[in-house]
């Protein structure tokens, strides 16, 4: 492996800034009704994120071709719907989570009742946002933003690997079943998140093809890493560093660290082998990125 | 007013039929997996619901001149939406209603995690289907399913309003306020309900305007007649009639009842009068609907 160049680890924060600016403008202010749902909803959302997935929609848009341009404002739907999920699954019912992103999760600070209405709202934000990101698209192209997001958006994906997770419990959780999981919730947002940034830039069959599968891995990756990191934090910092957590899933209490590390590091090859045959421009990007996210120490 | 005609009233139960028939369809299989949340997506949808929006879906494509089967998946897709917002509203933290649709409500039967996550899937398969309806739709109008949803189903419509609920709770509720609710979480969901409708049977912008102003009356009456049947309901049977809710909020504790049955003929009234323009085929169709849904008595 190649040392990570300073240079795109400072655009990858960039876009981290344009996304963050545009959310601030998207989402519905502060000082019109109802009230107490924005704010939460602003609050969630504009919280500390790492914004992976955003970066990753643009990153496809670029290297297919695209201006960061017509990438910004479906990747900002992205990061609404995955805000949604975040919110969701810290519920008191579901992962029981006091601290989300470094701050007080949002049921925590807005109640329950609220917690779900901005979750809600925020998934139909971001079709609302996706639907208008597809009618403003200026290229002659089909877009299909809408559908991308909303195949993954509901049993087959994100939101049935969650009910998953909860049916198992803990106990007998094999890593076929942890995959599985993994696969559903994170890595097809990921997939989803590159085949729009993808589109948004014309890409072609290929290279929507390339990211797909690059994509795939690297939110398998991705979630190894954050088990690792997640794991680390509890056992550097006594047993919960400030959470209490009713189902605390995490494939390194199942396979241990070394396990979840080694699945960290093939699914980061297995994602820069998905893009050896990616015909484009600044192909180093994708490389630099997968091997940002699984360096990465928060 | 006409007596309303059984032929009528037939007509609309047919339509309530078909529209059962394709819900257990585009709901996804009990026997593939999360086998836990796709029994809890089918035991709230499949309740015996009136299904009063689809109809309104159905009805408004084939008064412009359209064909049932136009309608028919949008109109499954608007009650999958419906169901979802009844699963959120019906959660501990938000009503805590233990009955809905005359069985335990879902979250009383699967728990309130699985609840959630299933009002979660139902909303994303809502756009899922209007998209794929939007995409097989033969007509060259351009169709826009899934705006005429995403526009209302955030913070300035259905979640918005259960939102200004939680807000304001019941004390110190105007007049004002509860036709706000009534028309953020009801009216504008049959609004879209008709304009998705209408343009499925290819309307012209006058059928789509009339419509539009006729359905939002229509929800508004809908609602008072809702709270009338349920403060009846309590009053003849015992305060709760089984169920137990939190948030009592019903517009006939605060208008009384003469009041609430007063506005329910008003915008019954407001929805004929809306229709008096109205260029199309079978506008009795529209009338008796109104009047149907006012003298219903469950």
């Amino acid at each position: 492996m190649t040392i990570m160049t300073s240079l795109n680890e400072t655009y990858f924060i960039e876009k981290r800034r344009k996304i963050e600016h545009l959310l601030q403008e998207v989402l519905p202010s502060t000082t019109t009704p109802p009230y107490l749902l924005h704010r939460a909803m602003r609050y969630a959302v504009m919280a500390p994120g790492k914004r992976v997935r955003p970066i990753l929609c643009i990153i496809a848009c670029e290297v297919s071709g695209g201006d960061e341009s017509q990438a910004l404002l479906p990747a900002c739907a992205i990061e609404l719907f995955h805000t949604y999920t975040l919110i969701h699954d810290d519920l008191p019912c579901m992962d029981d989570d006091d601290y989300r992103r470094g701050q007080l999760s949002c049921h925590t600070v807005f109640g329950d009742a609220i917690a779900v209405l901005a979750g809600d709202a925020l998934q139909a934000l971001a079709f609302d946002l996706l639907v208008k990101a597809q009618k403003s698209s200026s290229t002659v192209n089909q877009k299909d933003y809408v559908s991308e997001l909303a195949e993954i958006a509901s049993t087959c994906g994100v939101v049935g690997g969650q009910s998953i997770e909860i049916e198992c419990g803990e106990k007998g959780m094999t890593l076929e079943t942890i995959e599985q999981i993994h696969f559903m919730k994170t890595a097809t947002l990921f997939k989803a998140s590159a085949r729009i940034g993808a589109m948004a830039g014309n890409a072609s069959q290929n290279q929507i093809d390339c990211l797909s599968a690059y994509a795939l891995n690297l939110g398998m990756a991705f979630q190894f890493v954050d088990d690792v990191i997640d794991a680390s934090d509890r056992s550097s910092t006594g047993v919960t560093s400030g959470k209490k957590k009713r189902h605390e899933f995490n494939s390194v209490n199942i396979l241990g660290m070394e396990v979840a590390s080694e699945r960290a590091n093939h699914f980061t090859l297995q994602a820069e082998s998905a893009i050896a045959r990616f015909e484009g421009k600044n192909k180093q990007l994708l490389i630099d990125f997968a091997r940002w996210l699984l360096k990465r120490k928060s």
